[in-house]
C-alpha cells in the first residue's frame, strides 16, 4: 500500500497546503486535499491511506484497517474516544489539536467582565433606548479564580487573569500539575480538592474535557458550596454540569452569574428553559471559533511537527490516551 | 472663619467617613458630610467652607469666596473649567480624582474583545433562540492599540492589552510622554502624530478630557484615515469624536465596529440614530460607575492626601489647570 495522507478540512489556506505538502513530501508521503463538499471522494481516498488528518467521525468510520494515525484537528476527542467501531485499526493512534488556548482564554475575560460589569442587563436597557447607569458593577481585580482544567485553556486564561491583577489563580487537575510558567498558578491542586476551594471562589472556569470523571463533576452539592456573589463560566463540555442545579441556583439568585459556550443539547431546542435563566450569557460553541488566524496556523503547525515525529518513529506529542480520554 | 470642609457624596461607607475626619482632625478642621438627599442643608454649609469635596456644580454654586479648594470626585472636570462663574473665589484650587483607570480599562478590553468576537450579532442569534457559530471572529492578540490619552486610563488599558499578547501599543499625548513604566508602550508620540500612527491602528482607544483642542479630534478626515478592520472606542468625552462620520464609516462597513461610552448628547435621546447603528456597542456612561470598592477607596485616599498636602501649604498633587481643563 501507498503511504498516503488524507486532509479533509474547511479551514486551510492556500500557505497551509504548501506547508502539508512541505511536510508530507519531507517524509515519503503524498497528500491530497478535499474541500467540506468533497465527502464522498474523502471517504472513497480514505480507504487506502494510513493517516487522516480531519475532524470527522464519518470519514474516520470509511478508513480501512490500514489507517495508522487519525490527527484530529479539534482539541475535545471524546467521540472518537467513546466509540471504539469508529477505528478499523483498533491500534490507530489518535492526536487531537489542543490549540484553542487563545481564543478560549479571550472568551473567558470576555464573559466575566461582561458577567461582573452586568451586561446583560445594561444591553436590556440600551435596546429599550433608556439611560440609567446605577447597576453596581464589580472589577475582575482582587478576585479569586479557580480555573479546572490547567491545559492549554486553563494557563492562557491565568495569564490573561494575572494581567488583570487578579487577586489569586488556583488551578485544579487530575495530576495536580499545570503546564506553562510556575508563576501563573497561585496554587496547583489535585480535583479533589474542589471542596475546599469553592467556598473561596468568585470566577469559576471550567475548561474539561469530557471524560466518565468529569461528567456532573460540578453537582448540585458543589454548587452550594459556592459564595453568593460567584460566577461560573463552562468553556469545556457541557455535561460536566448538573445543568438543572445551576438554573435553580441562577434563577433563585444563589450565585452572581454564568456564562455557557457548551451546554446539553447542543444545538439547544427552542423550548429549552436555559434560555430564560437569569444572569446567564449563552453562546452557541462559539469559544474555539476556527476563524482566527492564528489558531489555524498552530493547527497546521502541530501537524505537521507530529508527521515529522511518526515518520521518524518517535513517538507522537499530541498522542490521545483513547481510554482515558483526552 | 471657622476651617470647615463640606463633603457631599454619595458613595461613601462609614470606613470612608471615619478616614475623612481623621484627616480633618490631624489637619484641624472640621467636616460633615450630606446624603444626596440634603442638598439644601449641604448649600446652606457650604458658604462657609474653605473645602469641598463633591461633583456638584450647584453645590459649587452655593460656595461663597472663602472657599478655596473644591475636590472633585470625578476624574473629568470639564464643567468646572468652561464656566468660571461657578467659582465665587476666581482663585479657589481644583482637583480631580483619577481614579477610574482600572474600571474604564476593564470596560476597555470587554468591549474591544465584545467588538472583535462578533458579540452584538452573537446576542442577537441567542435571543432569537436559534444557533450558529459560524461568524467570523478575531483575536486581540498581534493587533496594533493606539491609546490617545496616556494618563490613569491610558497606562492601565496599555498594561491589559499587554497580558493579552497585544502587538504593540502606541500612546499619544499632548506632551509625547506617559505615566507608569516605560515597558508599556512601544512608543508615545505627540498627540501631533495621530494621522500617522491611524493607517496602522487597529484598536483605538480614546480616553481624552474635553478640552478646545481635543473636540472633534477624531474628525471626518481622520476616520477615513483608519483601516477597514479597525474598532473605535470612546471612554472619553463624546465631543472627541465626529459623531456624524463615525455613524457614516459604521453604516457603510468602512471601518469594522465602536464602542461608545460617552456621547453626544447624553443621555441620549430615544430617537437619536446612534442606537441604530451597526457595529455599534453603547453603554450609557458607565465604564467609570463608581459602584467599585476599589475605585472608591482610592477616591477617598486621594483626598484625604491632598487634605494633609494643602494643610502643610504642600502643592496638591491632583491639582487642574483650570485653563487648560484637566
Amino acid at each position: 500500500m501507498s503511504r498516503n495522507i488524507c486532509v479533509y478540512l474547511e479551514f486551510l489556506t492556500d500557505s497551509h497546503r504548501r506547508a502539508i505538502e512541505q511536510a508530507a513530501e519531507q517524509t515519503g508521503f503524498s497528500v491530497r486535499f478535499f474541500s467540506p463538499e468533497e465527502l464522498e471522494e474523502a471517504k472513497a481516498y480514505v480507504r487506502d491511506c494510513e493517516v487522516l488528518y480531519a475532524h470527522s467521525p464519518e470519514l474516520l468510520r470509511a478508513a480501512g484497517t490500514g489507517l495508522k494515525w487519525y490527527c484530529c484537528s479539534f482539541a475535545g476527542v471524546d467521540p472518537y474516544c467513546k466509540d471504539e467501531s469508529l477505528f478499523a485499526n483498533p491500534h490507530c493512534l489518535l492526536t487531537n489539536c489542543n490549540v484553542y488556548g487563545v481564543t478560549i482564554a479571550e472568551h473567558v475575560v470576555m464573559v466575566t467582565l461582561m458577567l461582573l460589569r452586568r451586561m446583560p442587563e445594561y444591553g436590556e436597557i440600551v435596546r429599550r433606548r433608556s439611560w440609567s447607569n446605577q447597576l453596581p458593577i464589580r472589577s475582575i481585580r482582587d478576585n479569586q479564580v479557580t480555573i479546572l482544567g490547567t491545559g492549554d485553556i486553563g494557563v492562557n486564561v491565568a495569564q490573561r487573569m494575572r494581567g488583570m491583577n487578579i487577586g489569586s489563580v488556583t488551578g485544579l487537575s487530575r495530576s495536580g500539575k499545570a503546564k506553562g510558567p510556575a508563576d501563573l498558578f497561585d496554587q496547583v491542586l489535585p480535583i479533589s480538592k474542589l471542596d475546599e476551594v469553592l467556598p473561596q471562589t468568585k470566577i469559576l472556569v471550567m475548561a474539561l474535557p469530557d471524560t466518565p470523571e468529569t461528567r456532573g463533576i460540578l453537582s448540585r452539592e458543589r454548587i452550594a458550596l459556592l459564595p453568593s456573589d460567584a460566577i461560573v463560566i463552562n468553556v469545556g463540555r457541557g455535561p460536566a454540569v448538573d445543568q438543572d442545579a445551576l438554573m435553580e441556583a441562577l434563577n433563585g439568585k444563589k450565585i452572581a452569574g454564568a456564562a455557557l459556550d457548551v451546554m446539553v443539547p447542543e444545538p439547544l431546542p427552542q423550548e429549552h428553559p436555559l434560555w430564560e435563566t437569569k444572569n446567564l450569557i449563552l453562546t452557541p460553541h462559539v469559544s474555539g471559533n476556527m476563524t482566527l488566524g492564528y489558531t489555524c496556523d498552530r493547527n497546521v503547525e502541530l501537524f505537521c511537527q507530529d508527521l515529522l515525529n511518526y515518520a521518524a518513529g518517535r513517538p507522537l506529542e499530541h498522542l490521545v490516551d483513547r481510554r482515558r480520554g483526552y
